[in-house]
Order: C-alpha cells, then sequence, then structure tokens
C-alpha cells in the first residue's frame, strides 16, 4: 500500500524532510506532497542580505533546489498552496490554491509542519509605510533590492543591530548608501555579552555606520504621500529614504496552535527529540519549533538554516520508520559585518548566571595566524566557565579574517562538556599561516584553567 | 631552600618548562638554568621556510623570546653551553661552554631534556657537499637564505615531499627559483592517503612545481669545487644550485640513551603522561620525545611546535610540584603550499587497517563558503570509521582558502570518540560567508553514517 507523507512548507526544514524520505522509499511505498504559499523552494533565507548587497547577483543563485527539481526527484511540490488548517483526527489537510482561489481536502499518513518563522514588526507609528522593509523571504529581499538599485535611494535606517542587522548594514554600505543603525540594545549583537559587542560597536562605527545603540524607535515620520520619512527616537530623528527592520522573528506555529498541537513557552511547536509533535503522525521541523539547549535543558526557539535542514533530515528518516534524533542545539552563531568576524555558542556569562550557573569569564587577545607571518590579525575570545568543575560553558570570538570560524572548535567541547583543563591538550591544526604555535581557543583555555585553579 | 631546575635546550619545549616553573615559583624558591648549544632561545623553527620565503623579512622576528627576556623573567639562560651528560645518580649534569671552553659540573634537582630533533641527512654519495641544506635550525635558515638571496640560485631540488619539502617549495618558488621535488613517496604529503595526496600532487604541478614521485635519490653530483651538481634518480638527473633535504628529522634522545634513560620503540625519550623518564626528578618534553597516540595507543615521536609547548607547560607544573598531564596526540597536522591546504588528524585509511581496524574511507566534496557565496573554495574532506561502532577514527581535507583548520572540529570529535551519527548534530557556525548549511565536515559524517546504517 503506498503511504502518502504530506510536507507544509517548501524551505530547507520541509524540503529536507521531503527529500531524505525520497531517497528512503520508492513513488511505489510513499506519495510526497509539498505545499508551499509562495513560489519558490529550498532558497536560502539567510543568502538574502548577500543578494541586496549585490554579492550574489542572481536571486535564483539563492535557490538550492526548484520545484521543477524536487518534482524531478519524486516530490510532488504544489507551490501557491496555502495549508489553511490541519485535522489530527481525520489525518487531513484543508488547502487553498491560491491561483485558482479552490480549497481541497489532502489526506496523510505522516505530515510534517515547516511553516518557518514571521519577521517581527513592531507596533510602531509609521511602520507600515511604503519604504519600510523586511527581510524574511526571497521576495522580500527581491523587493529591496529593487529599492536600492535605485538610484534615488541614498539614506537607510536599520532598526535592530542583531545578526540581519549588521548583515544588512553590510550590504547597503557596499551599495553606497549611507547607513544608520539604531537598537534600543546597549550594544550590537545582544546574543554577547556586552563587553564583545562593544568591539562589533567599534568595527561598525569605524565602518562609518552612524550607530545609535539604546535608542528604542518611538515612531517612523511618513511623508503625505504614505512613504517613509525618518526614524525617530528620543534622542534623534534619523531621515531614511528606506528602513529596513532586522529585529528577529518569531515561530510560526499558529497553524498547529489551531489544529490543537502543543506549542511551547517560546511560542515554537513543542517536539521530542524525534522532531515528533503532541499530535500521533505529525512532525515539525525547522523555524516553526522550539528545540532543548543542552547546557540549560531550557527550549528554545532559533530560527537558522543549519538547524531547520538537520531537524528536516531526521524527520525524513522518523517518518519512514527510521530512527534518527535531532539532540537540541548550544546556540552556535558565526556572523559578519565588512571585515569584522563574530562568533558565539553555549552561554554568554549574562546568560550563565541567569541560567543559575556559577560562572567565571576568560578574556584573551590572540592573533589569527603566527605573530610574525603576513596577514596575522588580532581577535579576542572570550570563555565562560563553570567555577569548580571547569566545565565550559560558552565561547564568544570577535576579531578579522580567521577568527569566527574557530568557534566550531569550542562548540564540539560544549558539546562533549568538556573542561578547560581538558581543552588546553587538544591536538589542534598548527602551522604559521593558520594559527600560532598556541591556537586561540587553547590560550583562552590555559588562561581560565589557571584562574580557576 | 632554594631548589634547582636545569633545562636542557633552551627553545619551545624547554623554555616553556622554564616559564611555567617561573610563573609557579619565585627566585627564592627556585633557580632556574637553561644551556642552550646554540645562540637562539624560543625560536620558531616551524617559520623557517617563511622566512626562506622572505613572508617573513627579520630572522629576529621568528623569535618569540630571547635569551635577554628570558633572563629578565628570571630564568639564567646561557647559551654556547652544551650539556655533554647526564649522571642521574649524582643528578648533576657536565655542561661545556663552547667559547670558553671549559667544564663544569652542575646540579640539579629538577632536570628537563628538551634536545630536539635532528634532521634525517640520508647516507648519500654527495649528500655532503657545498650547496646541501637541512632545514631545522634557525641558523640553517639564515644560511639558505643567504644563498637563495644571491642572485646566482637559480635551480633548487628538494628532497622529499613532506610538510618541510612542500613548504619550502612553497618559499623558494616565492623567491623566483625553479623547483624540482623529488620524493620516494608515491605521492607527497606520504601522512595522507595516496587518493587525498595525489590531489596535492597536482596542485604542485599546476603551480609549475616539477614533481618526480617514487624515485629515490641515489647520488647527488658535485662540482670538482665541492658544489652540488645535480640530484640524480634512476629515472633522472636534476640540475641543483641548491639542494634542501626536507626528508624529516628524528628525535634527538642521545644524551638521555648514554645517561641510562629509558628510550622507546620510536627512537623518543619514553615518558609517562606527566613527562617524567624512567630516571628519577628526570622529565623530557618536545621532539626528543615520543607520545602515546590516542587512537591506537601505540607510541609515537611527532616533531611540532605545539606539542612541545604543551608538554613543557606538563613539565613546569610538575617540577614544581603541581599535577598536570599530557595525554597524547592523535597526529593533527595542517600546511599550505602555495593557494593549496592540507590536514590530517586521527588515522589514514592505511593506517588504521595496519592498526587491525575494520575502518571504512568516505571522501565527499563540498565547498568552503555558501555555493552562491563569492570566493567559495571546492575543498575534499576524507573521514576513516570503524564498521560497525560508527566510531571516526581519522579525517583529510585537501582544499583552499578556509579548507584545513576545518580539521580542528573532526580533531576534537576523535578526541571524544564521537560517531559519524553523532557528528551530524553538531551545532557548528553557520553563515553563508563561512560555510555552506551544512559544513563540509557534516555533508562527510552524514555520508558516512548512511554507508555505515
Amino acid at each position: 500500500m503506498t503511504e502518502r507523507f504530506v510536507v507544509i512548507g517548501g524551505d530547507a526544514a520541509g524540503m529536507s524532510a521531503a527529500a531524505q524520505a525520497r531517497r528512503r522509499r520508492g513513488a511505489e511505498a510513499l506519495e510526497i506532497v509539498a505545499f508551499e504559499r509562495g513560489s519558490y523552494t529550498s532558497y536560502a533565507a539567510c543568502g538574502v542580505p548577500y543578494f541586496v548587497g549585490d554579492l550574489v547577483h542572481d536571486a535564483e543563485q539563492l535557490v538550492a533546489r526548484s520545484p521543477e527539481e524536487h518534482r524531478r526527484l519524486g516530490v510532488d511540490v504544489r507551490t501557491g498552496h496555502e495549508v489553511l488548517s490541519i485535522d489530527t483526527a481525520t489525518q487531513t489537510v484543508t488547502v487553498r490554491d491560491l491561483d485558482a482561489d479552490t480549497e481541497t481536502v489532502e489526506p496523510y499518513d505522516q505530515l510534517v509542519i515547516a511553516t518557518g518563522a514571521t519577521p517581527i514588526r513592531p507596533s510602531l507609528p509609521g511602520v507600515d509605510a511604503a519604504g519600510v522593509y523586511g527581510v524574511q523571504t526571497l521576495e522580500d529581499g527581491m523587493r529591496l533590492r529593487a529599492v536600492v538599485d535605485d538610484v534615488n535611494a541614498h539614506a537607510a535606517v536599520i532598526v535592530g543591530a542583531g545578526y540581519i542587522g549588521i548583515e544588512m548594514a553590510e550590504a547597503l554600505l557596499m551599495r553606497g548608501l549611507t547607513v544608520t543603525v539604531v537598537s534600543e540594545s546597549a550594544e550590537p549583537m545582544p546574543t554577547l555579552d556586552p563587553d564583545m559587542g562593544s568591539l562589533v560597536a567599534q568595527g561598525m562605527r569605524d565602518m562609518d555606520i552612524d550607530l545609535h545603540l539604546g535608542e528604542p524607535v518611538q515612531t517612523l515620520d511618513v511623508f503625505d504621500d504614505g512613504h517613509v520619512k525618518a526614524v525617530v527616537t528620543a534622542q534623534g530623528r534619523y531621515p531614511a529614504d528606506l528602513v529596513v527592520l532586522g529585529i528577529g522573528s518569531r515561530p510560526n506555529s499558529t497553524l498547529a496552535r489551531d489544529a490543537g498541537i502543543a506549542i511551547g513557552p517560546t511560542g515554537g511547536i513543542e517536539t521530542d527529540d524525534h522532531q515528533r509533535t503532541s499530535a500521533p503522525h505529525v512532525f515539525a521541523a525547522g523555524d516553526c519549533v522550539e528545540t532543548r539547549h543542552l547546557v540549560t535543558g531550557a527550549p528554545v526557539a532559533i530560527a537558522l538554516g543549519t538547524h531547520a535542514n538537520k531537524q528536516g533530515r531526521v524527520v525524513g528518516i522518523n517518518a519512514t520508520g527510521g530512527d534518527a534524533v535531532f539532540p537540541g542545539v548550544i546556540g552556535t552563531a558565526v556572523s559578519k559585518v565588512c571585515s569584522y568576524e563574530v562568533a558565539r555558542t553555549g552561554l554568554t556569562e549574562r546568560e550563565a548566571k541567569s541560567s543559575g550557573f556559577d560562572a567565571y569569564p576568560t578574556t584573551v587577545d590572540a592573533t589569527s595566524r603566527a605573530q610574525y607571518y603576513p596577514e596575522t590579525k588580532p581577535l579576542k575570545v572570550k570563555l565562560v566557565t563553570e567555577t569548580g568543575s571547569g566545565r565550559l560553558l560558552g565561547a564568544q570570538i570577535v576579531g578579522r579574517e580567521g577568527a569566527a570560524k574557530r568557534i566550531d572548535v569550542l562548540a564540539t567541547c560544549i558539546w562533549n562538556s568538556m573542561t578547560v583543563e581538558e581543552i588546553i591538550s587538544l591536538d589542534l591544526g598548527y602551522a604559521p599561516p593558520f594559527s600560532p604555535v598556541w591556537d586561540p581557543v587553547l590560550v583562552a583555555a590555559r588562561v581560565a584553567a589557571n584562574r580557576g585553579a
């Protein structure tokens, strides 16, 4: 008997699930239908700032696999189809064909909800004016890029100084706009501790980004023609030809909630480590779910393509009789703003303390290569270590070329509950073009171990 | 009572031990005397190729800490002093002052032997001719650089295609010489599997290095004036204005052996995980020792500055009443030859099989950044996985910019005995400028897990 696997959402998580399921089951055993509201599948949302910045010239380059390619691989992709509701009792979904304006009821044997995240749009006066853009979907990026391509756009104001905010600042700088960043946070990159975030602030100012921190936006001034005019805070008024909202996103879990599926405290769909929801035969994956933070044990919702892909793979295996787990995350993230690289993993000092850990910080200055080697760049590593046990709880790195991806070693150490004393001994690659004789992460561990001893 | 800590050898291992001991004990409690045969201390031997290649302009840049700086920090460094013998019964060393041509007997309470490694000089006809250079010490590098600076040097032949061989090939190419590399190994970088080594061979040939593999050198032709003329193998005769020997080194353990201290099967001084030798109060560290390979459990001698520094630190702690361990190594190494980057850790496929593991290889092609991101470079990752358990035993990476240091994640995985299935879930940093959505090491783990399943 042919089973039917239904996918809601045609991006990273949903299509990874579909592709993995297809690899494991032939068409005679499994029909796979994917409903996508928009017209693209499997596109790199994280690539949108680079498309706006014209580092990526063509939007199609961001599409890893088009609907046609998915169809050729045996997945029945239906773009322009919005799932309106899920009935977990009858194992059906109600779907609207947006072009034909018709509705059908579609049965499933296994279902995956991969509805993604929705950008946060603050309820500010003027936020719906023309010239105010979110950057979530590929369509958002194409709209924004068209505006930037317009020679009359000169002044951009970005609201928010997190990942999206700093990436958009870089993109718009590269396109020759003057860039103002306004954020209510005390430092950019509020997922870092303030002492590390202040390094990013310095870097941004060095690049002539007009940075206004600790300033919540009060209103957006709008011209009579309905176009945005300026971003206004208690401290200033920042004229804008265009405004980009970069203040994060929240899990898009309404469809699941309306179906009676359990939603967690973060607003994301609750799943177990097999990505199963509270409803039988219903999985969820990607930006719409919450997952476990492996250091605190607390639920977290982190919208990131790499998690979406892994969770999708796990669904594709489990929906076809396999047994795979997604154990959780430790909050690893990397980003760049022009020549500055930023990375974090595990808990910040602030997070560690608010999670009840007795923790101490260690910050060291190091270099990306041997000190005598050309193009050596300074970088700063901050570790957060549990007092007593010496267990590494978190790490942050700010520097130039060669800084950010060093976080992966520390992420792997946290993943394995290593102590800073154990980390010192790690056999990491050493040669002058790649590292000082003590790699920066080992220098940090050594200093942390000395302090803890 | 003031104790006396004697250090034999003024480079990485010995001076790390001295510096660490000094940090833990003041001058009233501990006298520290370091005997160094040459005139430099704490220099970066691994930096010598970059000095020859003029990426590093001044030899002094390679000196991390001069004798004067060590003295200011409270270490009595005596350069131009060669230790002739160790008497472990009386706890003394006999030292010759090479300038004054006098000998003294010096007592110790704790001793560390850090006599380094000796470059292998094959017993070939002509090997002692003028124009034949080793590259081990800073003095070697200065001699070779003076020759390269000479406008009459045009053709260089490098014997050996391991780390030193390929780094010297890059250095001499950068100085405008024509470079021939002759090696008896079937591929360059014999610490890689041949399938990965062949990628390095291709890269070297693309850079106009004249590469002759599988050709043991038979003799060196010499002019009547005693200067080298050509390197001769059964297959060819390669004219040379200068010849560089890059065929590795062996532990310099004679002094220890003559003192009755246990030497291991590799020829390195045996130590426990506290860097203690078989003689009481005698430690050893650096290129002169052998250590444990943590995957096979077998003794290995690996001359590498990063191990020397770590072992020296462990000696400095243990010689002053502390308790630190150097657990061993897993054979991690990185190198580059022009734009090609090479890395390895753990066991190669060949090593795994010869060590009795039932292991299978997985090789994947990936990219250093998101595929659509500018400057994305292809790279190849090979994993060696234990059949059944799925445990990662080894990894190799060959690629361009952004390839080599990814080995550190896999080294940390091997260190923690992770399986490829576990590695898939690792929360590594993702952003388009740094990685595809599946980092290359995760792609490799995923493919390996699928094969093993």
